[in-house]
């Protein structure tokens, strides 16, 4: 059977305006690839209702999962728990749970719940809220769709509390040899090699060192003993 | 006039399995800021001819300038520039022009030509090389595409050598403003202020300081007399 799909979705004017360097993508992507759910595609789009919907109404139609990141703070441009409503076409306000949340939180540190801050408590209805043990304010599920923050440390903590109650299928396991062969001294052999075993997939990675051409060859696949011949056909070849 | 819009589409397996982090998307949306070209969305695709070809037409039909990054490498499965010739409906094969740049690297290095390399001289009918000054195998220009490798040196080279060929807009400016103040402290009067000022945009960026929170404030725009308006007004309110 195959692995569950993922998509990604990050949410940002910062990040297309080169402000801030997405560090979401590649950390999902490892959770993922370990947990056994291939990542299909990320897309990135600004804070604008419009490209939001239409790109989460693309993913979600065909993907098994999608994780958003973004756009879920106190302020004006935060308006992704907005737009995934109106994707899956259900009323969204401040629901009670999610104020509580952030009522004793704030109470507890002596600051005020305002306008401002009671908008994160706004969530879709029939959405489950996902728990922030970072900074409170939470994310949720809907669908097939995962809300998070844009925040990594948020991020991570939202990440590692969905992955065990998500399906996984075999983790991807990958091999990799490094071969101090110019990339197009390996590529036949190598093209040779995922022909024999389609199966698997077979990435090469160039490198210099010292003046020195090389490549990083991984071999990828779910099956271990498979990545395991494969790997030592290659060994075999470039010895 | 607003600014030209731009898209980019990030292709390779190594992104999406969490093996490689990207690099080329933040330095390419920094560069197109400081250019005046707005980057409106970002795909990461893998290595799949389906995926590559769909991502490219639905992204080229929509922004003024598409990059591509990855997947014009010696190897099998560096698909890139095929899916993009099949894309444009024209035929790809070796041309004589990227053949000679080549065939005059791998000899002053003593390197064969190989059948892999030779992959790397396949440019669509009809396209315009673009310089590699690092590893000589070149990228290329179709219609609104710009096709480029994915090795981060290499990219940003080519980078360097498209931009000053492409019309920008106004370069985005931006101000910024450190507020020792929790991010729902300040949304209020920021929403107040974004209202006011509904050319510029405004952004906030929370962060934790030996346990006090506060936020960066970034208001960007075209016009700087606006900008120093904007931030002038801002500074007076949190003064």
């Amino acid at each position: 059977m195959p692995n569950p799909t993922a998509a990604m979705l990050v949410i940002g004017d910062e990040i297309l305006s080169g402000r801030t360097r997405d560090a979401n993508m590649h950390y999902l992507a490892g959770e993922l690839t370990k947990h056994g759910i291939d990542l299909r595609e990320v897309r990135v789009v600004p804070d604008e209702r419009e490209a939001i919907i239409e790109a989460l109404r693309a993913l979600k139609a065909v993907h098994d999962t999608v994780f958003t990141s973004g756009g879920i703070g106190p302020t004006h441009d935060d308006i992704t728990a907005d737009c995934v409503a109106a994707c899956f076409g259900v009323p969204i306000d401040v629901r009670a749970d999610a104020r509580a949340l952030l009522q004793a939180h704030y109470d507890s540190t002596g600051r005020e719940l305002n306008e401002a801050r009671l908008r994160m408590a706004r969530i879709p209805d029939g959405a489950t809220l996902i728990e922030n043990p970072v900074s409170v304010a939470p994310g949720f599920s809907i669908g097939n769709v995962y809300v998070m923050a844009g925040v990594p440390s948020v991020f991570e903590a939202m990440v590692a509390s969905i992955l065990p109650t998500l399906s996984g299928g075999a983790p991807l396991l990958s091999q990799s040899l490094r071969i101090m062969r110019g990339e197009g001294d390996i590529a036949g052999p190598l093209a040779g090699l995922a022909r024999e075993f389609p199966d698997l997939s077979f990435g090469s990675y160039p490198f210099q060192q010292d003046g020195v051409h090389g490549a990083q060859v991984v071999i990828r696949g779910s099956d271990g003993a498979r990545v395991d011949a494969a790997m030592t056909r290659l060994s075999e070849i470039f010895a």
